[in-house]
């Protein structure tokens, strides 16, 4: 298996990305090839030792920056590692696609100007996996779509339980839920009301409106909601959690024994940090478009760009972008067929 | 003043709403009005010293449940707590209105059955008040309106405005927030964006789009979104710090050094819940409703409950109804005169 690695995507790019990708092709064995300037990466790469395992690398005259607007981006920058990566993933001479760069870049490349979308797919959805007391899952879309249409969040619930169920091993029929302000039938706005509807009628192992309480007690595999919403949750979880814990830095603080008492804590707060963080999958599944695409955050870390690498070998594996090929337009007919 | 609260509002009411309105009248002085089962008040009175206090008690010989339906209640249930309280209100015979019942209910009979709403304001907007790193933030709106328009989320900033600076003493200028998933123009769905044009040609302090970070950074003091977003915003910071908290506990018992040092920490720990709890705040103002009223959660204590009644205090106190009376048709003309 043979998974590109966009070398120039992290904010401190191409240290962490190599970094990663060494930690990856070492732990499973992968096939690795670094897109992005040649010097640099050869630079990184001679940190490591890098005895018996296959890391290419394949020179990209450019970068894409966070600043770059993802609509410019496909002429102003057609030889992007972004670029030379996904054209590799589109001609088959690799099996999946692997950035920590600007999503929005990422995503109009991939959509636009490489691999496009799976026949019948009408958006691409970007998911989230992270694991809730250790089950993984799946919150389709986070941020692709601000705006959604019912047709789009029934693909972005099918995509999101293909993908559960052959990449994440959740299980053979994954509980979809729609994120929503209640779990009452009827509760919802417009477009989840009416998603839920046609969702009720398919063949999909729907169990209706999730609250945000109910995703954080396991009670759905795939958490479907438009890329809007599904991004605002994801922010709010993740600001959220982190003003708690700011807050219990600071009130720990406030005397002696509180201080030691925290202090020998440490290493079990950290503990904590690294279960719940949501980063630490390391990488969101571009799921709909032709071709595994995993994206991660800037800021990532070496483990987060080895875990994003290990998320696409699980895509790969699983065999995602065909098992959505076929199911898909299966699940659409009968949409157009039952009443 | 006179503060008309709902005795049948909590899960386990009138236990609780008696025992907060108690503590509201022992401490602010305040005119407490009692409405619900004139026996179960009066046996849950008898439990408190009152020597010295206003609290009257009119009886209501329905009330409204979780369970009942807000569109059924109006006809169903006219001689309910709720409508009593509501109607003193509207005849002047009480400033406020609190309750811990049934939102959607209590929504229903102010709109409906009793005080109406303020002439000129589109969909009264549903807000929470909770402090980030103690200073006041309101939320609007957080459940009234699942979908909206953007002339709506343009009268929520405003009411928002007005009851932060009014009635949280914010400043005289509160900064409002647009919620988004970027804080960049031009981020957002179709409604933010849409709503972002309009206030930005306002004469209000429009600081732009927040994401759930910077409203957690005190980036904003008014943060604006339709009432299904603010629900999930709401819902998953207390999930997801739930979440985190639960999982702390956990990570402490693993062994025995850390479960001693997590007893020591527990008035650290309890100490940072109250900072933190949404709930602490006791009440949620319904704004654009044509009088005070208080709606707080059905599984309140006395302390959110006596709360609750200090935030109807500080709603009268600050003229929120007749202030959103006037400023709300200038503010409207002028965006009918701008093009």
């Amino acid at each position: 298996m043979i998974i590109a690695v966009d070398a120039m995507g992290t904010d401190a790019c191409p240290v962490a990305d190599v970094h990663g990708a060494v930690l990856a092709a070492r732990e499973r064995g992968l096939h690795v090839v670094l897109t992005g300037d040649e010097t640099a990466i050869k630079r990184e790469l001679a940190k490591y030792n890098t005895t018996g395992l296959t890391i290419d690398i394949v020179h990209a005259p450019q970068a894409i920056t966070m600043h770059d607007k993802p609509s410019v981006i496909g002429k102003g920058k057609p030889d992007s590692s972004m670029h030379i990566a996904l054209k590799m993933v589109k001609d088959k001479q690799a099996d999946a696609f692997v950035t920590m760069g600007n999503t929005g870049a990422a995503h109009a490349v991939a959509m636009l100007h490489t691999v496009g979308r799976i026949r019948g797919v009408k958006r691409p959805a970007l998911s989230a996996v992270f694991p809730v007391f250790g089950h993984p899952v799946i919150f389709t879309d986070i941020g692709a779509n601000a705006d959604a249409k019912p047709e789009w969040m029934v693909q972005f619930a099918l995509m999101g339980a293909i993908y559960a169920e052959r990449a994440l091993g959740t299980s053979s029929n994954p509980r979809i839920g729609l994120l929503s302000n209640g779990e009452e039938e009827g509760k919802g706005n417009t477009l989840i009301r009416e998603t839920a509807e046609i969702l009720a009628r398919l063949p999909l192992n729907f169990v209706g409106n999730v609250e945000p309480k109910q995703v954080f007690h396991n009670q759905a595999d795939v958490v479907v909601s438009d890329g809007f919403v599904g991004n605002i949750l994801l922010k709010t979880y993740e600001a959220g959690t982190r003003y708690l814990s700011e807050h219990i830095r600071r009130t720990i603080r406030a005397n002696i024994v509180w201080t030691l008492a925290g202090a020998a804590l440490r290493p079990a707060f950290s503990r904590v940090r690294t279960k719940i963080d949501t980063t630490e999958v390391g990488g969101a599944p571009l799921l709909g478009v032709d071709g595994v695409v995993i994206i991660g955050h800037g800021s990532s870390n070496e483990i987060a760009v080895r875990n994003a690498v290990f998320q696409a070998e699980r895509a790969v594996s699983g065999d995602i972008v065909n098992h959505i090929r076929q199911r898909l337009p299966e699940v659409m007919a009968l949409l157009e067929s039952v009443p």
